[in-house]
């Protein structure tokens, strides 16, 4: 269950990946997104040609319009000739998310440019969860060369906020209609969002949600003007100054002040701006200091999950849990033995050692 | 870190527990919810009074009106003089949870009533994930003695799909509204749900969006009329179609023909037949060995969960993890060694015996 006792690479994959054969990158991610032997081997020996690309985090809720705006954020981008990974990860029935990405790929005409590299991820079935086999594509996309790499989640799950939360830029994307239910998800989405886009700006109730969300930002960074909230003081005010606050608290202290953009990704409005504040945002972190703590908390995050993946396959896969488990069934359900007096046998078959 | 080695309970708190005593079963919560030492001591030795209370998982989209619902709900549920705990899995933070709990109690008047126990759940910082700890905070109410656990969950992502998922009876709640998103959605959705609700059904869509979800339940029983979607058949006459196939197959089969209700749970429309519906389908379980096969089901898992959680804390709490990890922070991020050659070194620190 180390490096050692896997099985290795078959010899040319390596070699092939590194030469730039999509294939090869296809190959590799196969393997890698099915767990198969030896898929820790490859990510390992591909480590030191990672961390290169831009990585974007695409959230928010079903129905905003990510994966259009995704699309038309990429053909921006090749404009500039970067090449772009996308990695997308549709809920959970390989159906649906078949369906997803055909949209997709009928929506525009991307499929065919080199320059684009698209993976639908299926949600099941993944050994030691969706998000860290989601990052360990993304990981090998940027091995492979590719300039930036967009995780596009729908949702608001725990999950889905833990992929965004790792990317070197998380965008949350809303609707006007987001209005109403941006309460109940609000604070997980102000603590991963790094740009707010408003897609579908061209319906009502775009410029009031931006107010909303402008306000919101200024609270957070805990510069409400006195008078906020009073009778008498208009939103649009207390908008102006909560942006101006914002902009000025930014300046202040070298922050990133975090920007609601409008978009319409239908029609394409907006995502030049997009782009360039994605750009604009990737500075920030470089001269901040912030990629590189980025980028650590993400590594360190790696190595948490990849070990509790091995513990995991030794209690379940090599071990002697499922033995122990299928024949306790029936007690436990009887009320004769506890889950927790069952986990205790488990463990201590493991051997494991305290220290 | 097997229960002997962990710190016995307060002697007196079983005792109170038992008697019915209301402050202990909140200490019992409290002691569970943050994982203070010995709360698997706590959830061990109730083990035996557990497993008579109807577990029913409420969770749908946020803004579909669940707290609502789950409150009229158990308002209608002790007019017959049942005993009901509600356990809330409110978003990512203490502030907003706050909020939304303090809407419930505005809501209704039931925070008063003894036969009523409403406990919200902050979605942080939970040793092992906040799935395992809400059906551990369920079990202690169950082990008390109320008659119904709700579990109550916003969003849809994987971990509050997985709390559905082993609730006795999962209720999802939709809106009229929600047509737009459900394709994005409905394959998780359709997996989960033993009963569907659309709520705010006084709105425009919901009849609607009742015969997608009817016409999307028969498909997925493999009925469908080979005319269905060719042109000159309406949706209406497909629906009609599917709800006689999906109730023919399920009398032929014993098979639980899964039901579209429509609520209006602000003026408590349709809330008598979701009681009656929820009667139903616990019947339909015990008759049909489905109740024992879902809790054996649950219970196996549970005890995944106990051995992952008991092995992340041998890896990182008391054992060699974090030392190991972060003076490897540097070379990760230059690139020098892997994730996978730092987890090597880590798990075999742990001195796990592999048989």
């Amino acid at each position: 269950m180390t490096l050692d006792s896997q099985t290795a690479p078959a010899d040319d994959l390596l070699e092939r990946f590194r030469a730039g054969q999509r294939t090869a990158l296809a190959r590799a991610i196969s393997i890698v997104e099915n767990t198969r032997p030896g898929f820790e081997r490859v990510l390992h020996a591909l480590h030191a040609d990672m961390g290169r690309a831009h990585r974007i985090g695409v959230t928010g809720p079903p129905g905003a319009g990510k994966s259009t705006l995704t699309s038309k954020l990429a053909l921006e981008l090749r404009k500039r000739d970067e090449r772009i990974g996308i990695v997308a990860v549709d809920p959970s029935s390989p159906f649906t998310g078949g369906a997803l990405l055909g949209d997709r790929i009928r929506m525009t005409n991307i499929s065919t440019d080199p320059g684009i590299f698209i993976r639908s991820m299926a949600t099941r079935g993944h050994l030691g969860g969706l998000a860290t086999t989601t990052k360990e594509v993304a990981d090998l996309i940027d091995a492979y060369g590719y300039d930036r790499v967009v995780l596009e989640t729908v949702g608001v799950g725990q999950s889905e906020l833990e992929i965004a939360r790792t990317a070197d830029t998380s965008v949350v994307v809303l609707v006007p209609e987001s209005g109403d239910s941006i309460q109940a998800m609000k604070a997980g989405l102000m603590e991963v969002a790094d740009v707010f886009v408003i897609n579908k700006a061209d319906r009502p109730g775009a410029d009031r949600l931006a107010q909303e969300l402008e306000v919101m930002l200024h609270m957070r960074l805990g510069e409400m003007p006195r008078n906020a909230g009073h009778h008498g003081v208009s939103l649009k005010s207390v908008q102006k100054a909560a942006r101006e606050g914002v902009q000025a608290k930014a300046e202040q202290t070298g922050d990133w002040a975090i920007p609601v953009l409008k978009t319409t990704a239908q029609s394409g409005e907006g995502i030049d701006e997009l782009a360039r504040t994605l750009d604009r945002h990737r500075v920030y972190l470089e001269d901040s200091g912030e990629l590189s703590r980025r980028r650590q908390a993400r590594l360190a995050e790696r190595v948490r999950a990849v070990v509790e993946r091995r513990l995991q396959r030794l209690a379940w896969e090599k071990g002697p849990g499922e033995e122990i488990l299928s024949g306790s069934l029936r007690a436990l359900e009887a009320g004769e033995v506890s889950p927790y007096a069952v986990a205790d046998r488990i463990v201590k078959e493991l051997g494991v050692q305290p220290r």
